[in-house]
């Protein structure tokens, strides 16, 4: 079963808004079992929207709509989507009721255009807009479905779960099996060197299908796999799922689509831990990490941002020789991030504490290249382990990078930790 | 000149990323007076890409391509095209380079597979990368123009900018009259609320045209005219501009597109000034927003994030009797913004001391609803003024608005002292 999804607006064509109605749908159709093959984006525009219905008629089984179903003359999809299929169009009663009420209640008269949003195309079931005036269609025709929703998203969502996905299930969709997936994520390792470790699997993969995506300095793996039950479908990937955990144990974070952080912030509760960090370059983006997840302040306590050395001094003890004089190490060195992993795991009186002090560019700084940072971690009655890093990218990625793989080093120990236990 | 973007992977057909780069692009061709007549979102597929490929070449004379470049077997968008124009691939000497430059900086071995990333096909120009490592390319053949472009955006974005844009001006657009954009930039106000203060230049506007739009706290209109030269169009934009400019004098920031912490930065540049924070709910937020900005290194020089109680008063000597005890005002709460601010500045030295400290939820605290947030600014020499806001959202929201807030009065503040002077 093949689907492609037609966003019609020329708002969209713009860049105005984003399709976030094609993520929606794509994922909805995904969790069916059905696969989306295109998804097209085209303007309000007659002769682009029968030429955009008859290419995906010809590529689809089922063809889904979001958009261009409004009062207004630039409103269009059910006009173009019977004449390609050579029917005529009626007003629906109920949703003609529907409408009316709308503007009765209101007290604002009803402009002669708002009989539009009434239209259904002839033989087509009309969609229930539970949150709007448009009402949906959905039809049959030549072993090919057309299901057309509003585009606003607040009435879109609830049209589509409440109306279209059972029509779907009766008309569209005969096979008893629907699609399973699960999320693996790994952090530490970038998309190219997880799928060399993984290649005989990715090679070999028929059911359950294993598929590698990278984001930002973490990256994951999508399992997924046909069957008649959750049961039966955890069932079958959980063979390929240990096989991946047993390959990359360094890695693999969690097996649900959260950040490293937030694993960090279940480990560290779980086990009574708390952390604090001393930030130079990444100027507060680890703690803002840290803390952008719910319930981290029983974890995280608190932690300073020292961008000039004298901060570093003032702040957080760091001597003077360690910073500045002709054969000191500098601001960015192993020794001062040290020194700085320690000091605020006393001064914030913490089990862990993090550092970062590097040089994010543009420009360089202590003659050392953009791109070099260290990291510190510090335990309580333990040692300092210090990293050195050569990053690459812009000071953005540099930033998001030192702070991610600071956080990727902090989970590996308490991972190690919590072994030993 | 009619363009069709062409984002390629499987990820975005499962629903799992939004497509973004959709909009950022059609954002872009618009300002250059491009249209786009189609978006197609098409999977990790060599048969159905070549199909789309086919299809938009008939239909557009700009094909712009976004994902597919990087190094496993999945991505293919280079070898599509290739195949489709009868070119064959090479590896870009230079791109390689970077490649293994990259590997050798991080002392991992170079798998065999990222030699994919430097393959250009026979002919293109390579567009480097500068913020990753699969290398852009850019082609025309039979009047038909083809760009290819990574799919993360922060490899996309500045690709764009400084490698496609330019080839496009000098290879695409060979129309005398252009579209010029100026972009106005607008903090303290939302997009409704500035609508209605300039609805009489919106409806009447025919050239110059008037687009404002809304992200993230920030409001943005857009300026735009069709002119022979940067010079003619300037001048035509200047009383619009102008108008503008005197109905909201106390929202309008920036006359570039450019986020609030950049203007802050400069003012304070210019005038030698620097800044503090101490932040709470935010948890680092607001220091990670100023230091994203390169040079803010001279202007903001350091501070705490205070997320427990005993870091407030351990750290910036909050009283405990303000924070604890049965009518006490407690952390969240205009006496602690207050001491916060004062604090943080003495303690750092700066002129300007920021403070955050609120409910960004989900859960409340000290009874108090999730949305309530004081924010201090406190001045060398002079008052502390402190703000309640009453936000709402989620987490993410609060946090953002709750820093996006305090720079645009930090903002109003050193505007104020400016014009004093």
């Amino acid at each position: 079963m093949k689907a492609e999804l037609i966003a019609v607006g020329t708002e969209l064509l713009l860049g105005q808004i984003v399709n976030s109605n094609a993520q929606y749908l794509s994922r909805e159709l995904a969790s069916l079992g059905i696969d989306v093959y295109f998804q097209t984006v085209v303007g309000d525009n007659l002769s682009r929207l029968s030429e955009a219905i008859e290419t995906a008629a010809k590529r689809a089984d089922i063809l889904l709509f979001t958009g261009g179903l409004g009062p207004t003359q630039d409103d269009l999809t059910k006009d173009a989507v019977a004449a390609v299929l050579g029917r005529g169009l009626h007003i629906d009663r109920v949703a003609m009721d529907n409408v009316e009420k709308f503007f009765q209640g209101r007290k604002v008269p009803m402009t002669e255009n708002n009989r539009r949003q009434a239209l259904v195309i002839d033989g087509a079931t009309p969609l229930t807009n539970e949150t709007g005036l448009a009402v949906g269609n959905a039809i049959a025709q030549d072993s090919k479905f057309y299901i057309l929703l509003p585009g606003p998203p607040s009435e879109m969502k609830p049209m589509f779960e409440h109306q279209a996905k059972p029509w779907i299930l009766q008309h569209v969709l005969t096979e008893e099996r629907a699609l399973y997936s699960k999320m693996l994520k790994f952090a530490g390792i970038g998309e190219s060197g997880l799928e060399t470790r993984l290649l005989d699997l990715i090679e070999q993969q028929t059911d359950p299908t294993l598929a590698p995506y990278a984001k930002e300095s973490e990256v994951t793996i999508r399992l997924s796999t046909k069957a008649s039950s959750e049961l039966e479908a955890m069932e079958r990937l959980e063979g390929l799922e240990a096989e991946i955990a047993r390959r990359l144990p360094e890695h693999l974070y969690a097996t649900e689509d959260v950040p490293i952080e937030k694993t960090i912030v279940d480990l560290m509760t779980e086990q009574g831990l708390t952390v604090s960090a001393a930030e130079s370059c990444t100027g507060g983006l680890l703690m803002q990490t840290i803390t952008s997840i719910p319930g981290s302040a029983t974890v995280f306590l608190g932690g300073i941002v020292c961008y000039s050395n004298a901060m570093k001094e003032k702040l957080l003890n760091v001597p003077h020789d360690l910073l500045e004089g002709e054969n000191a190490p500098g601001a960015v060195s192993a020794e001062t991030a040290k020194v700085l992993a320690e000091q605020v795991r006393m001064i914030v009186d913490t089990d862990f504490g993090l550092s970062v002090t590097g040089v994010a560019g543009p420009g360089y700084s202590e003659r050392k290249p953009v791109g070099l940072v260290y990291i510190g971690i510090s335990r309580r009655d333990g040692d300092t382990e210090v990293l050195e890093l050569n990053l690459k990218g812009n000071r953005d990625t540099i930033r998001l990078r030192s702070a991610k793989t600071v956080l990727y080093h902090l989970w590996r120990r308490l991972k190690s930790e919590q072994q030993k236990q």
